[in-house]
């Protein structure tokens, strides 16, 4: 099988490396506006031929659309315009519904799997690729019915020699849960690093006892805009939802300690350790 | 020389196998309230004998306070009562202006030197010690000029067999970093654990979905309020000073997002990815 991946970088490439290692596709063409990213992941073997986004997409049986979720969602019709109907597109983005309302009406709309990999870094470019990133996580395909079984199908076997689990659900309840579980991270990690940033005006201290701790909570910190404010952007409302939340769990620590109730903090601390028993399963 | 370990937890626990391993002691003395962690810590090689407070603290050079910041304030002094002039005392604590005050006018004061090793996990007990968590980072010895010369030369000893660098710090100071630092991340997590908690009632969805982003961001929300309280007890004006700052962080967040300002949504995000090259010095 020939597969195009639309975007080289840290997702589009890991998912590369493993379908090449497990022998799934024999060709990979690569498409990216970014010469750079493209050449890179030439050297590393992601990719074994770099393409425009039409010979590329014409001559794969499988297209991956690894881009920005605002990017993915104004090239995907254009990929929809392009394919037969012995084609499969699929995306690997982090919001759902903006992407599957962009093209509800086209003619290939069959064609397309609306795929979300429950994996990523703070990093991004080909040169975080790694192939086996995938393995144990959760593969979140979304609205199945909307999909040719066929489609349906080879996106399956993708997620198969990832060697993830698949998830069904609808593309509504997807982004709300992701904002729940994912997209809040990110934000909270970016208003920490800002507080920190704001608050600890010596660097070096930072960078000197900064514990395994911090490092953990703000890793996601690093993570880039442009991946980043489209998928806010797409999912504004949930996210907006989970946030009020989460400051008003914020003012529940403020007030427990302005009014050095300890026993309402320890109250709000043994709850939060509940997500032990979920995540530790 | 023979230690005395007040605490056979995480900290206490791996201290005592790192110093062993370097020969550093030849004999460890576990004294706890908790029988069962102490017989853990006897099992695991982590003590060579249960001890009392009194004999434990007695038959020690060294004694390591490595209990809840409240109990390490309230113990201190008795030990302090106990020892003569060749023994020193550390303790490990998270907050260090309390148990500095706590002692100021003990006349073995010099005998006591304020450290604490910038490590920790989300977990407790002696079975979670590992005796090559500190290597590399940093420890904090506060006010080195209230302890005589001999005491801070063995503790940085320690340090030393820790393979970990040393910081000189006021207590003051170390308390208002630790809150920007190390504290803020301990209730941004929790905070996060509890907001998924409140918004997701689905916690088979919490556990599918949860990625390796999530996991890292709301890891520390696994940490015992045993632990955590007493620090923000002692901490809090610091601790309030950050979290103020940190909702103000948020709140911009909120608005960049209910204003469709996605301009300054990629600036506050820009901002925050700086802390990658604070952290990966």
């Amino acid at each position: 099988m020939k597969i195009g991946i639309i975007g080289t970088g840290l997702i589009g490439g890991s998912i590369a490396l493993k379908l090449k290692e497990k022998n799934f596709t024999n060709f990979v063409y690569g498409i990216d506006q970014n010469e750079e990213n493209l050449n890179t992941a030439l050297e590393l073997n992601i990719i074994d031929e770099k393409a425009d986004l039409e010979s590329g997409v014409k001559n794969s049986d499988l297209i991956i659309i690894a881009i920005p979720v605002d990017s993915a969602r104004k090239v995907l019709p254009s990929v929809l315009d392009l394919i037969n109907e012995n084609q499969t597109v699929m995306d690997v983005g982090s919001t759902k519904s903006g992407i599957i309302e962009s093209i509800k009406n086209h003619p290939n709309r069959k064609r397309f799997v609306a795929f979300h990999p429950m994996w990523g870094t703070e990093n991004s470019g080909p040169k975080s690729a790694t192939k086996d990133s995938f393995a144990g996580k959760a593969a979140v395909i979304c609205n199945r019915e909307d999909s040719d079984s066929d489609a349906l199908a080879i996106v399956e076997k993708v997620i198969e020699n990832l060697e993830m689990h698949p998830i069904y659900m609808n593309a509504d309840s997807h982004d709300v849960h992701t904002a729940y579980i994912s997209h809040i991270s990110h934000i909270t990690s970016y208003a920490l690093a800002n507080t920190v940033l704001e608050k600890e005006r010596e660097e070096d201290t930072i960078f000197q006892l900064a514990s395994s701790g911090f490092s953990s909570t703000v890793r996601l910190a690093k993570s880039h805009p442009e991946m980043w404010v489209p998928i806010f952007r797409q999912n504004k409302e949930n996210v907006l939802d989970v946030l009020n939340e989460h400051i008003t769990q914020l003012r529940k620590f403020k007030s427990a300690l302005e009014k050095e109730n300890f026993e309402y903090l320890e109250e709000l601390i043994t709850n939060a350790n509940k997500i032990r028993g979920i995540l530790d399963k």
